[in-house]
């Protein structure tokens, strides 16, 4: 944590642990007998719990979403640009609640967790999960906390598919939907690119078909491929060249295979960092929740019919440099729910910064989030 | 081959070696005492040798861009479609070379040629090769060939940046230089992507450090991996989405890891075939050189500087899908030409097909190019 705690955060946060035993479906065919999410909250429920929103978490993300853990921790919440006293999503005004998808790795019952049918952890036997499914055990968090209706779901990328899911099939259980950076379904591309990010962790030897606990390894090389490519689609070909251009790390050419630019530099870091952080079968069951992810297939492939069951409002924001999910993308988003007759208002951010743009806190970006969630605060 | 040899095929073909025994200076700083270049050629060279032309492959090509080598041979050259009687690159007038890269695996010397120091193959001994010094090889190919001055030399992609090299290089042997959906320098997206490939072979424990040939095995998983990678860049999203789509290979989603959607399957296959036909060392090598490509740096990063040497007339070809070296980079190139006054030619090619657009006979590219290589005739 910095020195002082900056007045706009959220300050020490911890997170808590809900435990449900009664069996949840899931879109594949199994089900979960009994399961744990992670959450964090900030802000105070109100006395009508009506003040109450949810965060969606993204491909790496978890239910840390503001704030610090502890006195030592250098790095805040994956979202504090937009959630804390005065900043979009206003702790001052907002119960705020973020929760661990199902088949995470940072709390919630996922690969790692304990399979109590085998008592060893479930591994590659833990069930693939889907938008759909992430977003019913989020509506069994919700009445564990006693919150009936929801003042906005909110996400950005995979998390802006879950509050447009959220929207769709709990209706009553929303009054606005915040889709950032987000996509109503993936494209062949997306798609490719994350079978090679799944292809570089299966055909890793230390993978051992998923059960590579057992085995007291991780495919570290293949976790590191996928989070290098990846970070690569996060980010623009200009916010790129901006950061590294060409810049050599010795400033001259070596004429070898170690690292000369710095954006491998760049690169190689991350996908080693990452391995530190973040389970590789987890990230397999996030890319194919990306992949499945197609509101319309339950609707004739319409998506203006699986939008027409929605009440809330929207808010959709894309940003100009994303290549990942492109602004295209998000006006598919806006005219089915202009088609499906439904109050929506969508922004553009031009910005630079690719994909990631959604957690950077770019002015333009957090003006508007900020006043549209102005009218929130109105509407309670 | 196909039963009957097409009117506009140069038909059956035959690969040819040149030794060479003159060490060949390479800008790492190293050597090579003696070397082989594969080659083949198609067409008649005629009496005052003024109608050849260099055709310079890509990452994955070599010197077979036209014609078939068997009558069993099902499959034509790389450049068929542009190579052959009455097609742009016409061999009723022109004489044809075409050259497999040094540190190539189809028969000039590379990784997988016997080090006749180390009486075993170089593997990851042999020298990183650049641009510039394929076309020092390349000018050695031309005297062996008795061809002081090439018609056009003529290239797509990395094929376009020796082209481009050769202008400036050897300004006299060279009337045409046809660069088609090159750059003039890769950007930190390239590289990176580049080092994702790179990474992907060098972390397969099967590539013993490049000498994977004397423990009989390759590298297969992480070629593999760089194939895949390479061929979702090589295509466009557009394209991605009218091949494939969301198509599923079997028509439901099974929610398990196998293959389910067509473009993985396409993948996973593009990457299979290409293990069995190309070598992982030499891909480490053509990634490196497209790194290093950057003609500019020579003339203090000054593009139009460095082009002020070329005597060659110019044709610049781009294709408006294409992302990995989009038109805007071509128009770099343009840029700089124009600057130093030379004489270019430019067009922008209407296709979806992505990169790999410079391969396929789209009609407007082919007439742009037929007429521009028949003012080469008029010039002889």
């Amino acid at each position: 944590m910095p020195e002082t705690i900056p007045a706009d955060s959220v300050g020490l946060v911890k997170p808590q642990i809900l435990a449900f035993d009664t069996p949840l479906a899931l879109d594949c065919g199994r089900s979960l007998s009994s399961y744990e999410l992670a959450y964090e909250t900030y802000g105070e429920l109100n006395a009508d719990a009506s003040n109450a929103i949810l965060i969606c978490h993204a491909l790496s993300g978890d239910h840390h979403a503001a704030g610090y853990h502890s006195e030592e921790d250098r790095k805040a919440g994956w979202w504090e640009s937009c959630i804390g006293p005065g900043k979009p999503i206003d702790t001052n005004h907002f119960f705020v609640v973020s929760s661990n998808n199902l088949g995470g790795c940072k709390g919630s019952t996922g690969p790692m967790s304990l399979n109590p049918e085998k008592n060893k952890p479930y591994g590659p036997d833990f069930p693939i999960v889907t938008v759909k499914d992430w977003v019913r055990s989020q509506a069994r968090l919700a009445d564990a906390l006693g919150i009936k209706q929801w003042a906005a779901v909110i996400g950005g990328s995979l998390g802006g598919m879950q509050a447009m899911q959220w929207a769709i099939d709990f209706p009553d259980r929303l009054r606005h939907s915040v889709v950032i950076a987000a996509a109503p379904k993936l494209s062949a591309q997306n798609i490719g690119f994350n079978e090679v990010a799944r292809q570089a962790i299966m055909s890793d030897p230390e993978f051992h078909q998923g059960h590579y606990y057992e085995h007291n390894v991780i495919p570290r090389r293949g976790l590191m491929l996928a989070r290098m490519l990846g970070h690569i689609t996060y980010l623009s070909d200009e916010s790129m060249r901006s950061k590294f251009g060409r810049d050599l790390r010795e400033g001259k050419l070596n004429f070898g295979f170690d690292v000369e630019f710095q954006v491998e530099s760049y690169l190689r870091y991350q996908g080693q960092t990452f391995v530190e952080q973040f389970d590789a079968n987890t990230y397999l069951l996030m890319t194919k929740a990306l992949d499945y992810f197609d509101p319309a297939a339950d609707y004739g492939n319409d998506l203006a019919r699986a939008l027409e069951q929605a009440k809330a409002q929207f808010l959709v924001i894309s940003f100009t440099s994303d290549w990942r999910f492109a602004s295209k993308r998000s006006r598919e988003i806006v005219k089915a729910l202009l088609d499906s007759k439904k109050d929506v208002s969508y922004s553009e951010i031009v910005a630079h910064h690719g994909h990631d743009a959604f957690l950077i806190p770019i002015p333009d970006y957090l003006d508007i989030f900020s006043s549209y969630m102005d009218r929130l605060k109105v509407g309670d």
